[in-house]
């Protein structure tokens, strides 16, 4: 069935496949988008594609992605930043997440990933030394475990917890609150996170 | 927030979201995928996009989709395909879906869409006089008219019946059957379907 359609089409629906989450038939149609549309499309986002590497890279500091022209996370150099607060996170994508609550006024610090036996991410594949060096250099004071509330993100969590008071015993190690989340009724919320807002209840 | 992210990143996403049914989440995922995969993936996915419109071409004949180094569609040319039948369909995917039964052995002819008033498309920007004249030329027998089961596939195959009975009035003209779909339980047809399936009902 395959040779019925052209070989360019269906090296795009192949191409199209490889993205998460998109199945053969799902890859079918964006392809024959792209084809019904003007060709203008496609080529913006081959040529966004092209370039996204390029001008892509990491901040050396953060870990946070940035523009291949900056030197460092606009989220680190800018002054009115505390550096002494540091949000520990697993992915670039989180940075967003946290800066779109308008609340954290300190720093971010990405791991790039989190403790995964399974997918064979050990601590060493973390950007976990560069986070300890931080820590020395920017004297500071607190590090808030911002990773995710799965599995690996515990594990990372508890892993980073116990390296953090081993070199600064002294410093406000901290984990995200857990409990129900807005919006969801009681009924609806699980056993274990039912658990964590119970023991995480604040008085009033 | 935008500004968090680096230019080409978002660029990127914002190409992505112009995908159908591609929200900016999505998009987000698509684009951070790409970037934390090697390279190769995106500019894979890139070539094949620069290349789609400059490789595939319609059928003159059938306006099926082709390689841009083929004169016409192989299932036109083929001469074990049947050219005295002929299944009109609105788009080139839908020649895929019915080559998948295998049990189809004449040609196809692809309107290239429906006739929608609210989408400003009537039948002159379909490819109707082509199929007119196929009908004159290769002396068609029969004319299956394959469009879908909306309200636009209706009132294209309705269209079309008349023009065809205009030109040739002793040509077989038919309309895929409707009905039960298969594994679908009485209870949830829709009142239409079953009316469809009551009027189409065979003899044993």
């Amino acid at each position: 069935m395959a040779s019925l359609l052209p070989a360019a089409l269906l090296s795009l629906i192949d191409e199209l496949g490889k993205l998460p989450g998109v199945g053969p038939r799902t890859a079918e149609r964006y392809a024959y988008y792209l084809l019904r549309e003007e060709s203008r499309i496609a080529q913006k986002l081959s040529t966004a594609l092209r370039e996204l590497h390029v001008n892509v890279k990491h901040c050396p500091k953060t870990f946070a992605l940035i523009d291949a022209s900056q030197e460092v996370s606009p989220l680190y150099s800018d002054s009115s930043r505390d550096k002494t607060v540091v949000a520990v996170v697993e992915e670039p994508l989180d940075v967003i997440a946290l800066e779109r609550t308008g609340q954290f006024k300190g720093t971010y610090h990405v791991l790039g990933g989190a403790i995964s036996p399974i997918d064979g991410v050990g601590p060493e594949k973390l950007h976990v030394p560069e986070l300890l060096q931080r820590i020395k250099e920017d004297a500071v004071e607190e590090v808030i475990l911002a990773t995710n509330a799965s599995v690996e993100g515990e594990s990372t969590a508890l892993f980073l917890q116990r390296q953090l008071r081993d070199i600064a015993p002294d410093m406000r190690v901290s984990r995200l609150a857990r409990g129900i989340p807005v919006g969801i009724d009681l009924e609806y919320a699980d056993q274990i996170t039912l658990t964590h807002a119970l023991e995480g209840r604040q008085s009033l």
